[in-house]
Order: C-alpha cells, then structure tokens, then sequence
C-alpha cells in the first residue's frame, strides 16, 4: 500500500529546495521500492495568492487522512500588511494546532565537516548534538484573550496570552524524557519560573512527573536567560532541552545556529495518536522562506532533504532509506560542495540543484 | 549638597562585590569632593530571612526619595520555593515598577583585553558594541490575569499576560532612537509580529514615532528568533536593539555572554521624570547574585564598579570621575590580572578583592 505525503513547499525557497526532494523520492521509487501516493497543495503566500487564505480548510483535512505532511516554508514581506488572521505564517500555525503537533523535535547538531561555518570557536562547537523539543499547540501562540483594542483616547493595547495546563505540560515532557533515554540520558527543562505563574507550574508538572515515571533520568532546571546564555558559553553542557513555544522558538534557532549549519538542520513535528493507531506528524526544515534569496539557485537543500530522511524514519519506519541519504548528505559535505551559507575556504560553491543532484549521485 | 543613593546589595555575590564599589567611594570622598548620604537596606533573600518580605513598602519609598538607586543582585535557591509574590526576584520587580523605571540600558561590549574570553570566534566580535534598550515595567512580567488556577479535575492552569500599550512602546523607543543619535544612529526593533498582536502593535507603534520625530535615525525590524541567530551569526550588524519586557531579558543575556564578558557589564534602568525634575535611576550589574560561587571572594567586582561609573555620570553628573573608574578599569585588565570568570592562559589570577583593590590603585 502507498504511503499518503502531503507536500507543502509553500514560499521563497520551499518550492526551489522540495525539487531536489523530488528527484530524490524518484530514485527512491524506482530502486528501492517506494511507494508514495503524493498530494501537493499552495500553502502560505501562494495559497493568499491564488485562494485569498494562507491554508484552506481542505488542505487541513487532507493533511489529517496524510500519514505525513511534508513543509517547505512560509512567510513573504509581500502579505506583512494583510491582516493578521490571514498573514502566511498562520499556515503553519492551524496545522500545528488542527493536527494537534505538539513536540517540535530540533536537533542542533554540528557536522564536523563544517565546523569552519560557526561563529563559534571549535572548541566551543566540536562535536555538539542537543535535541530541543519544543511544544508546539500552547503557550503564548494560541492563548486567548489576544488581539489589539483601541482605548477611549485612540491609542492602543495589544495583548497576547500565555497559557499552559498540566496535561499540555506532561505530554511534551514524555517526549523529551523519552528521546533522552535514547541519548544521553539527560533532560534540561527551561521557563522564566522566577517570573511568570504558567513557567512556575511548568518547572512543578515536570518535575512531578520526573519523580513518578523518570526518575532514572537526569533532570535540570534552567531560567530561560540563563539557558540563552549557556547555549553560548558551553552549549555541549546539554543533551535534551525541553521548554515551551515561545522560549523554544528563540532557543532553538539560536542553537541551530551555533552549528553554523542552519540550512542543514531538519525537523519533525509529532502529534498524538489518532483512532487509525497512526500518529500524525509534519516535518520541515528549520530555515524559514529566506525571500532575500529565493528564485536565485543558491538556497541550500540540505535540510529539505534531511527532513524527508526523518519523515521516511518516523512516519513510515524506513530506516534504511533514511540511513542512505544521511550517509549521501555526509559524504557529498566531506567532498567539499558547499551552498553560499555554509561556504568556506578551499571548499567548491554549488546551487541548488547541483547540490540536489551530488546527493542523489551519492 | 550630599546626593542621595540607596546601596541595595542584596543576595549571593552582591555584598561581595558591593564592598568593593565602597572602597572607591571613600577614596573619591577623600580626594574629589564626591559627597553622597548613603543608606543601605536589605532586598531579596536577605530580607526575606529578617523582614518576611522580599522588599520592604519603607525601601521602596526610600529609593522614591533617592537620586539613583544602586543595586546588587537578588535570587536564592534556597528560596526558590516561597510563595510566588514572596521570591527575592519580588524585590527588583518592585522596584522597577513602583519608581516607573521603564528603560534598562545594556551595553555589550567587548573589552578588547578579554577577546580571548568569547565563546565566538575574534573576527566575529573584535570590537562589539550593542546597546540593547529593553522596556521594563510592562509586557508579561505585570500582565494581569496571571496566576496558577486548579481546573476541575485536579489539574492546573498557568497564565499570564503580555500587554503593551502605544504610550508604554512610544517611550521606550524614544529613549532608543536619542541614544542612537549619539552612537551609530541605527535602532532594530525587535518583537514576535508573525505570531503576535501585541508585537505587531509594538512594531506599527515605532514605525509611526520614527516617522513622525526620528527619520534621520535608520530603523529596521527583526523577528525575535531571527534576532537570537543573527546575535550569534554577525552581532557587529547591530547598534542600539530595542525590544519588550521578555525578549529584553533574553537577548540582553545573550548580547553580553557573546563578549565573553558578562562579569565585566553593568547597566542602567532610567524612568520617566519625578515633580522634582530629577529622574529616578537604577544601577547594576547584569550578572545575577551566582549563588554557586557566593563567599568564595572569586566573584568579579567589575560589574558592579562599572556600574557605580554610569551612576556618577548619568544620574550625578560626574563624567570625569566616571572615566576616572573606567579608565583605572581598563588599565587593570591591560596588565593582565583576571578573576577566574574572565581567566586566559598568561594572566595573574586574583579574587574580588584584590581586583577592587587593583581598580582603587589605578
Ligand atoms: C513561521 C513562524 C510562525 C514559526 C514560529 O514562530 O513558530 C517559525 O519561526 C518556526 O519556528 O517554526
Ligand atoms: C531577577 C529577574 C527577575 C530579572 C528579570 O528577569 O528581569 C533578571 O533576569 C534581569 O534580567 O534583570
């Protein structure tokens, strides 16, 4: 039977880097037996574009009857002035909060051969791999009361609301507390505790739960500045950080940084169970749409084509396949191609597609 | 006249460093007429363990009767488990409020004796230096509702709220484009816009003001997580960073953690003008009370005597006996002495008093 993917290359560069994908799944079809039965849908500026909203209602149901949804990016300065409610980013947002996609797994890891392309010394960097999970359907990005409210005078308030119950907490903390065990073994939960009610109770849920179901594991607490602060001091201090939306968005690009390996860097979203005993689950690369850099042929593929490596090990349990391209990604690296972001000295500079095409050769 | 100062020294490394800050002032008092009535007063941990309270309603009116506020550090693990209106961070929070101190300025800046300090790579900060002006008596550090509710069926609710108003943004931004005006004239707002409406409201808020009192300034607009990248990426792209409550505190951790210096950086808190003409004003280091190295007398002084200069010269009016500070700072470094958190191969090793002691020589 054929696996459902729904692909949503979305703007900027999603749609120059899912191509390289696409040679990729072809290969995959044809010589080791593949099956996909794969949908394409316009999410983001080109779904405003053509349907006047940022994801339509149908590409949400498609979406739940996928066994995996496979994201480019979104976000065009273009549409920064639509209004709110229809801006493309809230793309990703509904399929975040329809499929309930709770844990955004981030992994920062360094490829040793490029080291060069931190800002960081290698000292500091040889060799990190720290798994953030971030949740990913609470927190500030969802809660209500929100908007903007005109006063009697004529100016304004904008209010945004951070909320957080024990089950969201508890659910997202068994999925950090899990990956450790598979790792290092070793959990860092990060809130501003010191500062905000719903930090204190999520420092309280984990904690509880750590005591009740994990103990075995090694549990830290860190206030987010502190975290902010560390990532850059001794990021290789941590192995899983677990921590809420908003916190997760700054620290997880930052640590995805101090690879210097942003555009190699995958990630997978993972839902709850659904009634089929499936899981739904979106997987999408951490760089965003980088408009500065779309329709020129130089946007790195890489982590588009590694978070296709993630979907065929966890949605689809193709290990082997997934094995195969990591091993192709690592060895076109070790070759000396490099994109223009992570270009450095005595290495040669490719676009796209010739990036796309070195790791299919491989 | 004698000016008034409020020394609130507070918990873990604060006295220690604060004893430091106090053989100066003798030795100004001695030798350049510098007149201050001093008064002390416990915060934090410290006056929890005496008062019950983490601040007193007579230190708050004190430091409302004061000309400049100067302050340690609070927080103590050993109280991390009081009531949450009961924490020693209760004291700073208070303070800010209730003496309306709106606008922290954060330096990070790198001192070029310690680039070997940096976790980043010398090209990437040589030279560093970014004032990072962050609001501070509004955004979801005081939003109402907050708190922790019981649901019920047992479980809890956190929630807080972020709220910000035209007026609130206006005058934190202004103070940001007239302190670029005397740098390198460019300001980046920072805030969540994509995802939130009180960072969209920040954002069409200093659009506005720029355009109205400050086109000569250039002000461009950053996504708080792309921020956090771009702070490790390339920090020399920016000059004055202004941003709410949340992301203040984050990325102003993270500006001075990329110096390599965070021992090294004070900062000032400045609010809106009293019936007196005076302004109120609040001085500290950006480190925090590091409890794990408290009564050791290894903790830098530098902070805090750094901090004690932005006194003199922006709430005192004594520009040369703050250069005077800097300057014997600088030199003290140039020689090579260093506390262990500043430490590099080659260099004299010393603790928080004789580093004092050095600076007080100089
Ligand atoms: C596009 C935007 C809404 C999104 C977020 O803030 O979550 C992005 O920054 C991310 O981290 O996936
Ligand atoms: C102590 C704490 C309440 C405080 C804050 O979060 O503002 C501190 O981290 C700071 O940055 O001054």
């Amino acid at each position: 039977d054929a696996h459902k993917i729904l692909v949503l290359a979305g703007d900027g560069i999603g749609p120059e880097v899912m191509r390289e994908v696409a040679r990729i799944v072809q290969w995959l079809s044809a010589h080791r037996g593949l099956k996909l039965e794969i949908k394409e849908e316009l999410v983001g500026a080109s779904s405003l574009a053509v349907h006047g909203v940022p994801i339509r209602d149908e590409v949400i149901e498609l979406a739940k009857q996928s066994d995996a949804v496979f994201f480019g990016s979104v976000g065009d300065p273009a549409w920064s002035h639509v209004a709110f409610d229809k801006r493309p980013e809230v793309a990703i947002l509904k399929l975040r909060k329809e499929l309930e996609l709770f844990a955004n797994l981030r992994p920062a890891q360094l490829f040793d051969a490029l080291l060069d392309a931190s800002a960081l010394k290698p000292e500091v960097v040889r060799g990190l791999d720290i798994m953030i999970v971030r949740e990913t359907v609470g927190g500030i990005y969802f809660g209500e009361p929100r908007g903007i409210e005109t006063l009697p005078d004529g100016s304004k308030k904008g209010i945004n609301t951070e909320v957080y119950t024990t089950s969201e907490i508890e659910r997202v903390a068994r999925v950090a507390f899990d990956l450790a065990r598979k790792r290092d073994n070793r959990v860092c939960s990060v809130e501003k505790s010191n500062v905000m009610e719903s930090g204190l109770l999520w420092k309280e849920v984990i904690t509880d739960l750590h005591k009740r179901d994990y103990a075995d594991v090694q549990l830290t607490h860190m206030l987010a500045d502190n975290c902010a602060m560390q990532l850059v001091r001794d990021p290789k201090q941590f192995d899983v950080i677990v921590t809420g939306n908003l916190f997760g968005d700054l620290l997880s690009d930052l640590a995805s940084m101090l690879t210097g390996s942003l555009g190699m860097l995958p990630s997978a979203t993972l839902g709850v169970e659904r009634a089929d005993g499936k899981r739904n689950a979106l997987y999408e690369p951490i760089h965003g749409s980088a408009p500065d850099i779309a329709g020129k042929g130089i946007a790195n593929p890489l982590a588009q084509i590694l978070s296709f490596a993630m979907l065929l090990r966890y949605s689809l349990n193709r290990s082997e396949d997934a094995e195969l391209i990591e091993k192709a990604v690592s060895n076109v690296l070790t070759s000396g191609l490099r994109t223009a972001d992570i270009m450095s000295d005595g290495m040669a500079r490719v676009g796209t597609e010739m990036m796309g095409q070195s790791v299919l050769r491989e």
